[in-house]
């Protein structure tokens, strides 16, 4: 039986009893930390903390392996599949599932919080202003590659006056993260060629890192000067606010102390400049 | 201090070790139950579990009385206020939360597993291929009051190619819940009022009761269909997909043995008909 399941975004402060259970149960505990960071998680200590092994798998394991080695012990016994966040978040975790359905294997998927969770419950913002997420990739000079899908979801999303959560690139096992700092470049490098006047350096953004941790830190302000902020270690996001409700401007205002006026500025600016008016 | 909360979806299954950690230390615990559904869950069993009074608390006292008494007790001492789902799935949660903040009292949001990723865990759909979500309420013929938006919004995301979460209406305590079958006729009398072939008997949709619960239900299948369907007890969601990639179309047939080809028929009814291909 594979049995998936998050561990959420902060230490061990969001495992659930009803993991729990299951961890006391498996007969194999496999961590993927791959697709994303949990700060403030050891797992030295959480093994210790369950009492039982942790075996740490890989890119490589789950994707060119198609987690043959967590098949073979879930076809043996239970096997507890542990990822960060929402189990789901990652395409390549519904594909093992998927192998495990095909090949005959007993399989239940236990929810936890995601980043989306994570970055409602640090900004108060309403889930029903967002729009369709992205994630902000590196671009590849060399291949030719560039996020232009992401720039094009921010613009249809300011011209509902929707809020675009942007989730940012890691290479785990590189130890390489985009930052929010880092993220200016890239946002910028999109406008010049697309040229849509989607981002500029007066854009507001909301820059958050390891959204609900202890250490959270979160930035509010222009584009163009957020490149001098450091928000310390990942994983950060980035929020391009759509038109904002009053309620998430006082929030933003009393937790950030963030000045009402740049809040509702831009507000003001995603109405005039990018709703779309036209009757759907 | 105020320590706001989420208990999950499911019975106490997503209660988390961080979540009874401030149980543990709290003076007072308030629950609401009006926002939404949780089943599995019986309060007072929760409270012979944590070895503690829970106090229930009612729209009346967070709304008309500003959680008044809530935030007394959280001037005095440690108040855990415990919810459904992510606690800031609610307009009214924030603002319980902002008010502490302006008396000067000290809060804490600690994140949990939302309504979003209960669905995203039980069906396999990608999170990035959502659009905007939405709640179907209950129209008002009396008031002259329609969800014209809702049917706007699954618009919109039909016309990007993404799949639309539809909250379904519930009035907790009247006991008075929109189901599954209920929600048809909803979709339907939008059409007729809008007349931009939204809906029509063909709309493939996706029925979800209960989410991850162990008694979860779910029809896949026409709207038409839909009406005969009985999925038992709240709560009750519905996704209306947009175009599905390859992995979420096996995905479904793998679990809820679905043809293929009703999925695939329907993706490409969505890239033909709807899909707005001219160019951002």
């Amino acid at each position: 039986m594979l049995v998936i399941a998050g561990l959420g975004l902060y230490g061990f402060r969001d495992v659930s009893y009803g993991l729990m259970e299951w961890i006391r149960k498996a007969d194999v505990i496999f961590l993927e930390q791959y697709t994303s960071i949990l700060p403030g998680f050891d797992v030295k200590e959480f093994s210790k903390w369950i009492g039982k092994r942790v075996v740490l798998t890989t890119r490589k394991d789950i994707e060119e392996m198609n987690g043959g080695g967590i098949l073979h012990e879930a076809k043996k016994g239970i096997v507890v599949f542990l990822t960060i966040g929402n189990p789901f978040y990652a395409t390549t975790h519904v594909a093992l599932v998927l192998r495990a359905a095909q090949m005959g294997i007993d399989y239940l998927v236990i929810p936890s919080v995601s980043v989306f969770d994570g970055i409602i419950c640090s900004l108060g913002l309403q889930m029903y202003k967002f729009g369709k997420t992205a994630t902000l990739t590196f671009p590849s000079e060399e291949y030719g590659f560039y996020p232009h899908s992401t720039y094009f979801t921010v613009l249809d999303n300011l011209r509902k006056g929707l809020h675009t959560l942007l989730l940012l690139d890691l290479k785990v096992e590189e130890n390489v993260f985009m930052t929010v700092d880092k993220a200016v470049d890239v946002m910028l490098l999109l406008e010049r060629l697309n040229n849509k006047n989607v981002f500029d350096e007066e854009t507001l953004m909301i820059g958050v890192a390891r959204a609900t941790a202890l250490d959270e830190k979160v930035y509010i302000g222009k584009i163009g000067d957020a490149r001098e902020v450091d928000l310390g270690p990942p994983p950060h996001s980035i929020v391009i606010p759509g038109i904002l409700h009053d309620v998430e401007i006082e929030y933003l205002s009393a937790r950030f102390g963030v000045d009402k006026k740049v809040l509702e500025e831009w507000s003001n600016r995603v109405k005039t400049e990018y709703l779309d008016t036209q009757n759907t």
